[in-house]
């Protein structure tokens, strides 16, 4: 089967539509209508609409960010920064899609007013037009599957995805048949996860049984206490977080008694084996396309 | 002289407003008046008026946030974190106000619904108001000082304090004598303000010599953009921020040809030498108290 860009987008901007509607009640035949996008509560279901069909090329965060919906598609490659690296490596493998689960302009906002304004984001966009490879951000989408696919993803490279005991829409709670401590953790999500450093607080020795899961930026003080305090984690991990709000959580927790700890992998650390899974997901959708995953060297190291 | 811990709590709100009175043009007479605080520009000049005096007890994030204002003031203990620990060794050394740079609850607002509903918050405030140790928070005033007294204070411990040819609101640009490389400057770092580890992005051979200098969470893209842009900066050393923000930049920016380095040393690794320096200033506002510059580790290992 033969896909143009814009269909290609068009199938991942959908795919969450489809699960959510799996799930549902039949309402009358539900052919996919792009109202759809209002009931699920997206943010903008906004964008494009040039090329064939009528359904929009973003949602949210999500959609097309580069190049041209109405070209073929050659194949399609995934990354979770949408690095020059990783447009140059999509190049590489024929690609003409880099599908990625951050943005292109350092900056969670598409259209931040201050990358407008820099040399080196102005270069980057001319290197993505002279490239001719089309860019999707696919961001949202992942993290609105039940299971969230980037967190299945970083449990399933834990070694975890049996000891899974509840899953959250913002974490996954693990109950291990053997107790681990924190300093331990560290040591199997820096192998498993190629990371060269964690940021770690609280009591590193103790024996943990119960570990919460998370990825991104979902290390931030409000959460992690619930995690602690409702879901009886002994051990968070997660992407990062602000440094004022969990670290020092758990820092006085300790200091009350509480045999607690926090590891923040880092945030490309805790979603690239998530875009693994993701690309696998991509594969299914898009029969008959190459999809390749980019496995990136972090772009910040511990030293 | 003998203080309340409402005046000591007045004399800190009100140091910001004499200096920028010292560098404005003689108005009139200029008795300090409560309304001072609206022409500054104060996110929320309001507080509580208990105690002796007409001048609010808080300012912006600023201000008492725990212990009873009428109360004689015995010494001041000063820390990054209003941490447990702080407290315990402010009680240690005698001093019934502990002045601390970030507030109690692991957060940035001092009033966020979740620490309400925590255990955790909860079983600290009541182990505050069981210690009979004031705190007050003292976090915008010494960054709206010029210079920035929390960036002056990291300068100083980095041994920069001759080298610093800008001053901005929020960042320190400095042109070293002799080339660094990051990789050096993170030895460096590590050494003087006893970082267990540096998270690193980009070039970290090339030797630099325009480092711009910043605390806290100003490590974001926006910011990082401009310092590189448009103040030369080749080294951009901060606190922390967002990972996918400025150590993404910084990466693409290296494939296009920029030889820049960026450092995230840790949000307290940061502050803390500008507490240190707040306490000397500290110690000149309230003449005849003791005061205590606590030198806490760091709530974040890496490992």
């Amino acid at each position: 089967m033969t896909w143009t860009i814009g269909e290609a987008v068009r199938r991942l901007l959908q795919l969450e539509l489809d699960e959510a509607r799996l799930g549902e009640p039949a309402a009358g035949g539900s052919a996919a209508g792009s109202d759809s996008l209002g009931n699920l509560g997206h943010p903008a279901a906004g964008g494009s609409a040039a090329g064939a069909g009528s359904a929009p090329l973003s949602a949210g965060a999500d959609g097309l960010l580069a190049g041209d919906p109405q070209r073929t598609l050659t194949g399609v490659a995934v990354s979770f920064a949408a690095s020059l690296d990783a447009l140059e490596r999509a190049g590489d493998v024929g690609a003409n899609l880099l599908v990625a689960h951050e943005g292109l302009y350092f900056s969670h906002q598409a259209d931040a007013a201050w990358t407008a304004a820099s040399e080196a984001a102005q270069a980057k966009r001319r290197r993505i037009e002279a490239s001719g490879i089309a860019v999707c951000r696919w961001h949202d989408g992942p993290h609105r599957l039940r299971p969230d696919v980037i967190t299945a993803g970083l449990v399933r490279r834990l070694g975890w995805e049996d000891a899974v005991i509840r899953t959250l829409p913002e974490a996954t709670i693990i109950r291990l048949p053997e107790p681990l401590s924190a300093a331990a953790a560290a040591e199997l999500a820096k192998r498993r996860l190629g990371a060269s450093g964690v940021r770690a607080a609280g009591d590193l020795a103790h024996p943990c049984r119960t570990v919460a899961v998370t990825v991104g930026y979902r290390g931030g003080g409000e959460l992690a206490a619930r995690l602690y305090e409702e879901h009886g984690a002994e051990l968070l991990l997660a992407g990062e977080g602000p440094e004022w709000e969990a670290p020092e959580y758990v820092r006085d927790a300790v200091r009350l008694g509480r045999r607690i700890a926090l590891l923040y992998v880092g945030h490309a650390a805790s979603e690239q084996p998530g875009m693994e899974l993701a690309a696998e997901r991509i594969g299914r959708l898009l029969p008959g396309v190459p999809v390749h995953f980019l496995n990136e060297r972090d772009g910040i190291q511990i030293i």
